[in-house]
């Protein structure tokens, strides 16, 4: 990931031994190869010499006569203490080479100390029989597979044109949604929004279209943003805005440090990661504050519509009459993530300058999801389908509660949600967050820590309800109520 | 677009005459409404009062008292020789900040000159009735509906989880990809394919992941590449490498100019707007002279399928042993662009660093078309398209070269292409392709003019034969040599 990377190499790979050439040549030519094609890069760490010989099923011998071959072609060097490591190829001089824009990005844009935790995170949610309590997406067995199946039915029987689209998406999905949207009294026509590949990906637009070297973002205290390199780029700086119960509290933003454009980042109803909702008050009070300080809004309402009673307070686009804020929606939530369909609704002008920025990156949001996103609607397949979603995260969630009650109420405390996909859990004691994580992996137990959002050391960890079943969730519970209580015993 | 873009304004608004509110305070708050919520932005000018009064259905000496209202607010200015312009409003404020490095890209990325043509073709591609010799995508009545269909049923048959997808991709797509490519010599594993949201995309990734601020990009002298913004950001400089008849001439650039890394980025078939195909003979040179300057080569083949009697040679990926050349493939050309779906081949290290970022950008291509690719590619129905498509080309390309021979031999001369979708036709007299464009618009005639694929001035149109049929063809090349003859007759 980073051009530091020095990524342990994992081997498959067996000399044939049917084969004239020796065991030595074949295995220093594998290597090369490996190499040679850019495989392998510059700083790279083969296995130890015992576990190649057991990979190629060779003597140890025979590996450390190949070892010394390629090392004296200066292929390899071993370095005490981080082991035999690759040397030189030839996609290392671009990697050496000043550090492009997006590089930076890459390799400054997060914390250090988070990086290895997300990495890990993406990398384990792809593994088999891993109990999945990080996850911020509900599982298959939640999707509406025979609504999917409706409509794919209807888009057989009636031929589109998969054509380039216009710059802000199908007209069919725009006038869709903005009747779908009237039911937040959000009251738009199809020019005021913009199609996109999801919430990230509007993110990314407004980053880059929107902010400069000197641009600050503002956040919620711990903030799902917090673990995005999204406005972690070339000099945008991210701050913190103090959180009380009632959401975000803007006025206790320092302004005499602000001298670029700043922007205020806000998930304002199930907040992820601290599942807070900003009432209604505080709404009005925070769009008053960002327009009396030129502050526009990014307003993310990805879980809005994920209410288990009662609807929370409409979007603060909705009291917006200066055009001050951009309002984010998906459907990667609340219906599916892999369609890749979400929304920006703004100002004309604006969403006009997004539209022209996405076009020039990728051309437009595929045109197949954004006729299903369109029949999906229009056919009232979405609104049947959150009913029972809410439902079912209603359900879930008092299971997760239950359990934590069960277990976790001698040792942390919880908020309760009221809607959402997440339990915000603090520990009572400063325990290792990052030895729970570890700890629980060793078990197979995935959850998010909470320092991967938040800007200082905390003893949260963000539990998700929306992925496991019963019986995993409970069995990956007391998997992490065990740990977590061996590690308040070491403190 | 731009944040100097002064737009003019076009209204559809009209007063109500049974208000109470006079028809001038109704105009005024009309106007601050617009301005206030962000549709109009500074510098956008209003229609002249004869035509506000126009759509307005008021007296002229009401629009007069309501401009006056406005202009002492400050809402509106008027400027000689500009008309009357928006003076103000809150988004103002972000645009006229210190420039943000993607503002930057797109202000000032396009040549000057380039942009409002480009502009221009994006938006009147959309103009109903307009006939289209400039596009580079098929028709509807091209793409294989029928098969279209059949996999669509296939995939409300087959319920897949639409869940967020792994760094490079749908494995399916991945595995399906490696097979289908055996056919082109290409011989790979998934771990070296990168599924994108079609080629911008993955020009967009190899730009910001490899390029950095001193770093050249090579392209050939008139190239597809010089039309788009992609290569066009902070710092990264474009030029041009020489071009025969067999393909670019890479030893003919002066290398001594160059300190940062750089990339050679080429169309080696049927190449975009030149319709050349390089030999194998080149190839072989262009890697080798690569090879030893290390330059990688980023080979995009969108065209390479689209040959009309004889396959072109093998890409420069089947001969490249040393892991130099990334290798694109999309798609948009062959099937249809409204999938969104292309793919990058190249080392693993490489393709692994750039599924990172496309993760960080937008979490992957559509879950959804990447299942519909799937089994359009396993169920065979990729290649009995192409097989149908290759000869509909042929037909097209043989048509237009008839029409040319009729209506354009005395005064121009262009390649006879044996493959892809382009002619490209040089005038033998320096006539402007400015005013051809801008004339034949005026006909509803829309051209690629050469100019925004060069380098330097040239007298180059590039006319496509895959979006319109036999009819509208003929129309439309009849009145681009009426133009164009008169054009001559001027100089």
């Amino acid at each position: 990931m980073s051009s530091k990377h020095n990524k342990q190499l994992s081997l498959e790979w067996k000399p044939d031994r049917a084969s004239k050439v020796s065991l030595v040549k074949q295995i220093v030519g594998y290597v090369k190869h490996q190499v040679l094609k850019g495989d392998w890069l510059c700083g790279d760490i083969l296995p130890p010499q015992r576990t190649l010989a057991k990979t190629f099923e060779v003597n140890r011998s025979t590996v450390v006569a190949a070892l010394t071959e390629l090392s004296l072609e200066g292929v390899i060097e071993s370095t005490v203490g981080k082991g035999t490591v690759i040397a030189n190829n030839s996609w290392s001089f671009l990697f050496s080479s000043p550090t492009p824009d997006w590089g930076n990005y890459i390799d400054q844009g997060f914390h250090k100390s988070n990086l290895p935790t997300i990495q890990a995170i993406n990398e384990y949610e792809f593994i088999e029989d891993i109990i999945r309590l990080s996850t911020g997406e509900i599982s298959s067995s939640l999707m509406p597979h025979e609504a999917f199946s409706t409509v794919l039915s209807k888009l057989a029987k009636n031929p589109k044109p998969y054509c380039y689209m216009e710059p802000l998406g199908l007209y069919d999905l725009r006038l869709a949604l903005c009747n779908y949207l009237k039911y937040l009294g959000l009251d738009i026509t199809p020019k005021e929004i913009l199609i996109v590949s999801g919430s990230l990906q509007a993110l990314q637009l407004i980053s880059l279209s929107l902010l400069g070297n000197e641009s600050k973002v503002f956040v919620e205290s711990h903030s799902y943003a917090k673990s995005l390199n999204v406005f972690d780029f070339s000099g945008v700086e991210m701050h913190a805005v103090p959180v009380d119960k009632n959401g975000a509290i803007p006025w206790m933003i320092n302004t005499s440090s602000i001298d670029g454009p700043s922007i205020l980042y806000t998930i304002p109803t199930f907040h992820n990661p601290t599942g807070i909702t900003m009432n209604l008050n505080r709404r009005q009070e925070v769009l008053d504050w960002c327009k009396n300080h030129n502050f526009p809004i990014i307003e993310d309402d990805a879980y809005g519509e994920l209410y288990f009673d009662t609807p929370p307070p409409a979007p603060i686009k909705t009291l917006d009459d200066s055009g001050n804020v951009l309002y984010l929606g998906s459907v990667s939530k609340s219906i599916a993530p892999g369609f890749r369909i979400g929304w920006i609704v703004g100002p004309e002008s604006i969403i006009e300058r997004l539209g022209d920025i996405k076009m020039q990156t990728d051309y437009g949001a595929s045109t197949l999801s954004q006729w299903f996103m369109t029949y999906f609607i229009n056919d009232g397949h979405y609104e049947n389908h959150l009913t029972v979603l809410r439902q079912t995260l209603k359900e879930r969630c008092q299971l997760m509660l239950r359990i934590l009650e069960d277990h976790f109420s001698d040792i942390a405390s919880w908020n309760t949600p009221a809607g959402g996909f997440y339990i915000w859990l603090k520990f009572k004691q400063p325990i290792s967050t990052k030895k729970l994580f570890d700890r629980a992996l060793g078990e197979k137990v995935l959850i998010n820590p909470g320092y991967i959002y938040g800007f200082n050391e905390n003893y949260y960890v963000r539990l998700s309800y929306c992925y496991e079943s019963a019986d995993t969730m409970e069995k990956g519970l007391r998997a992490l109520s065990v740990i977590a209580h061996q590690l308040m015993e070491e403190l």
